[in-house]
């Protein structure tokens, strides 16, 4: 029997996402997807590039948690809480792919995102920061997942077993990211109007973007100390994808080989993570529509710095294809399970 | 047991597409595929988003022929006869994604097609154009296979039931036609450099398209005699999408409503053509990558023209996906196997 | 001494382009420049591409009336009439590029400006519809210009010559325009939010965009009777350039030589009308930020149809760099003035 | 009497860019322009946006040496010095756009350009690496000048006054640059086949790019001992532009106010380079079609890094205008004579 699944905020560009995964899914039904805008009408009117393969009428809120045995919420933070409350009560696995269950420490949340709180602690204690090639065996049998940022997801993936084999130096790292124009989301802004964002190209919030603390927090368990890091955003004019170029100190004697070996080590058997061959570089149009990350491996053997190249899409594996990884490993499912599309050579 | 099948060609746009599709067909194995340029190399290594899906090495035209039931062939014209041929001799399916059997009329092809001929007009009369929607019982148990024009499929869709049930006039169609950059392959071209064709926009091949003669034949085929059309294509500075935007005069007294009426008749419980609702407007974002045919109506009071807008992927209807669904009716297998992916919202 | 000229609704895309050409031209000096948005702030705060060049602060409507010989406006229609009295009044020369003063015939106004209607008769019969080369000696002198919009320029330049002289049949004409994505303004939409535009293509409004009535009154002049057409537009995901493919019923014996022989005729001496070489195609990238309209011209033998393919700037030709041209018309300066900008070659 | 100047390689997109800028240059006249590939043609066959406004005939090299006191050169490197020395022995000023002249260190031309050598190097000496604002003094009444990389220009004119005031740590700098497309040249290759490079993003030359000795060299000068960068370049999906994004270690208390300061000061009454109010971001959009620099300061105080952000034009700043910028310092003429065009907010 299909397992009941459900959106909210199924109208914005990560929500509509999850539909296009969701309805291919072997062993999930969508029983029932919401909006705060949309309400009452048909998700086909909203998004034409659906009609006649999803025609559902979108509800509210409380009608999705009561109709599903897993809600996916893709919304604002500091509106995340009351649906993982309501989910938590009728048992019910909750993936948030918002902001409010991705730091462990209250604090960080607070400052960076704009003075709000946990009102429940003990919510929060149910929750796992849910990047599976990382964690998996937190995520397992979790009910509460704060699926991580599209950023943080592709820097975490490039890093984390540099700095947990102590092969780059924690206070060296600078990351330079550049995502497509669907990571600013579905709201308008001048900043989207295409006219101002075609045929351009610059950073946005340098050194102040609200994922530094959550790409942080990754690298920081990987080191085993606290982990600083400059981040810098750049809005890229493509609709898809993200590409974090991540800059790092070699400690010791490294090389392309020997950074290559821990990579290719840390992801040996792992369906998502494609660490390339030595000598190829990764390239978002690899990538796009897909759940896969591509990292591929430089030296600059001048300055002795390792460089990163980390591409994914950042609607599949950065939102909406991780959130259905995650379910997987959550329900016990094949991992792969509804993401086994391949991406498109062009 | 699987069925065995092979791409003649499969470096190409078209050949790269139908490796995507195949690799997800339930009912499908990829046997062999062959290049000339990269023969012996991997797919992989020519197009780096298979890595790790697909590693398959590019082997000769032969091998695949060899090793198939299933023969796509995705060549310049006038190089499938040959392949045709063995298959036929073999009583393997052979889907020609060429030119080469598409028009009935040798002369046609010959004044077209740069004064070639048919070497074997024997084996061309064994050959069915195939557009599934039109002429789907022809295909049925037919084993060469002419695939249409990407061009010709969104054209003849719109047109088909008008000039079938008179209700446009044969002799007053115009088609504005529009398509993105993949539609002129991956052989290097100033046409298709980046700089050249971005920020740009112009027709090509003014009123001299290779299409016209394809268009034609099914135009006639409904009409009930020789249709002739202006048909003038236009380069798009976009990847992926064909839209034609079809002007031809009513005949009595037609409205948007009487127009409407007959095409969702005709296309009443097809799964890839959607007739859109009126009031709306077909759009190719809603169609990439997807094997969809979205058409809409509209009616020019003023005038009495009727204007239809049909939007295609081109590698996808238009090229790769219809060949699949092609073989999927040859072959008796539902429809739509291997082509149930929902198009993406963005 | 300096012509002082300004700009009413200096911070729309036609508006700042307007700024671009002035601050280049050898007799204007821009004086003052409004904007109900950004009333206070520089310009140069609202686009930083004018930094260090014009950092002059935005003012409000009646200020610039007061402050210039000149007055140009870029509104939304049925702002303008209480500028242009106001101009009027002083004797400012007033050139709208809106709207407002465009259509000869008010209930065409009425009709497809929502019900609007010309509040004082009289200054209506004071203003020319400035198309300069078609109504150049109409405007000489004249202190009420409404310059034309960005469709009817391309499409009046085009077909005038062919209507006059009997060439092609009225009732037979087709227009298939494409837009870039400023055309639809800076105001924000989901139809220009990046991701909804780019890798997208579809036509709007179709059969009843508003310049229709505008193309119409330029055609019926030229044919000597009223003449009806249908136009479509597409919205192009480009920033700048309107291509427009114009379809029409050759009359008696045309060929692609006797049209092209009628255009180059008509015009031989002008500056910015640049008729191509038959065998060549009209293309929006070799106008783009330039005043040209390019023309190219096509004939299909097999169906009799002459086709005509039409490139501007929509922000140049097609707004701003028109406006200017009529400035320098009206006030008997050298036509080009500031406006000898070349196409960018990319 | 105007300065006779010419191109050789003007059919290159730096080469058409020059024939852009110099065609409204009030002092120069184009006397002669060559082309290998096209010589005896039109170059407004090659490129029509030219088309009536130079329809010149190409000729070759030897004929564009004799007929001008100006030569600029726009070649593949090693090239060059041929011309320099025909330049040379009758008085021309000659301006490379290429390679041969920018190293002062022949070692470094040898290593990064496939071991080509000086083969004068007398010729050498003459000559002078002109980027204005960094070196105008030496480049006044010089005869030979390499006129800066697009890259190296950008970064340059960044770190070269922290550099020389000891603001930021000359090891730990890290240049992330992403350049638009015709940065790769109108040379078709699979990379900027359009589909390849449309909705796509990757680096290419990761660390190894021959760009990286002539920024070095200049950094070299400003810090005052040998300074060497991690430099990635990125292709970007646009036509024209570079921005760069460079990291640095500040030395002592710095800030974003201390290094905005520094910066302000270096480029006080400078023309084309723009150091942006602190708060806001450089933008490729704000300089595209100009000859201006935007620089624009900021601070990781978390980290103590330094981030600069620079963007122009490549083909005009980084190419053609700057070539102009040092022809007008060279003679003697207004620096900003032929480069006072706007660049347009879209």
């Amino acid at each position: 029997m299909a397992i009941k699944v459900g959106v909210v905020g199924a109208t914005g560009y990560a929500g509509v996402e999850l539909l296009r995964i969701l309805l291919g899914h072997p062993a999930a039904e969508i029983a029932a997807i919401s909006s705060v805008s949309y309400t009452g009408k048909a998700v086909s009117e909203v998004y034409p590039s659906l009609q006649q393969i999803c025609d559902k009428t979108l509800v509210d809120e409380q009608a999705v948690v009561d109709a599903c045995d897993v809600v996916f919420a893709s919304l604002p933070h500091g509106l995340s809480e009351n649906i993982a409350e309501k989910c938590d009560q009728k048992g019910a696995l909750f993936i948030d792919l918002g902001a409010d269950f991705r730091l462990y420490n209250e604090a960080d949340y607070t400052e960076w995102y704009g003075g709000l709180t946990y009102r429940d602690t003990a919510l929060h204690q149910k929750a796992v920061y849910a990047l599976p090639e990382l964690f998996r065996e937190q995520i397992k049998g979790k009910k509460i997942l704060g699926n991580p940022g599209c950023y943080p997801t592709s820097i975490g993936l490039a890093l984390f077993p540099l700095l947990q084999s102590g092969a780059v130096d924690p206070d060296s790292i600078v990351i330079d990211a550049k995502s497509g124009v669907t990571g600013a989301g579905r709201g308008l802004s001048l900043t989207a109007h295409y006219p101002e964002c075609n045929e351009a190209f610059s950073p946005y919030k340098v050194a102040m973007h609200r994922h530094t603390p959550e790409i942080e927090q990754t690298l920081s368990i990987a080191a085993g100390r606290a982990v600083r890091v400059t981040f810098v955003p750049h809005l890229l004019p493509v609709n898809r994808g993200i590409v974090s170029t991540i800059y790092a100190a070699g400690c010791g004697k490294q090389s392309a080989e020997s950074v290559h070996k821990i990579l290719t080590g840390a992801y040996a058997g792992e369906k998502f993570v494609r660490v390339l061959p030595l000598g190829t570089v990764a390239n978002l149009k690899n990538v796009k529509y897909s759940n896969y990350c591509d990292l591929s491996v430089h030296f600059d053997g001048r300055t002795g710095r390792v460089i990163l190249v980390s591409a994914i899409d950042n609607m599949v594996k950065g939102a909406a294809g991780q959130a259905v990884q995650n379910m997987n490993i959550a329900l016990g499912l094949p991992e792969d399970s509804g993401l086994q599309f391949v991406p498109p050579a062009i």
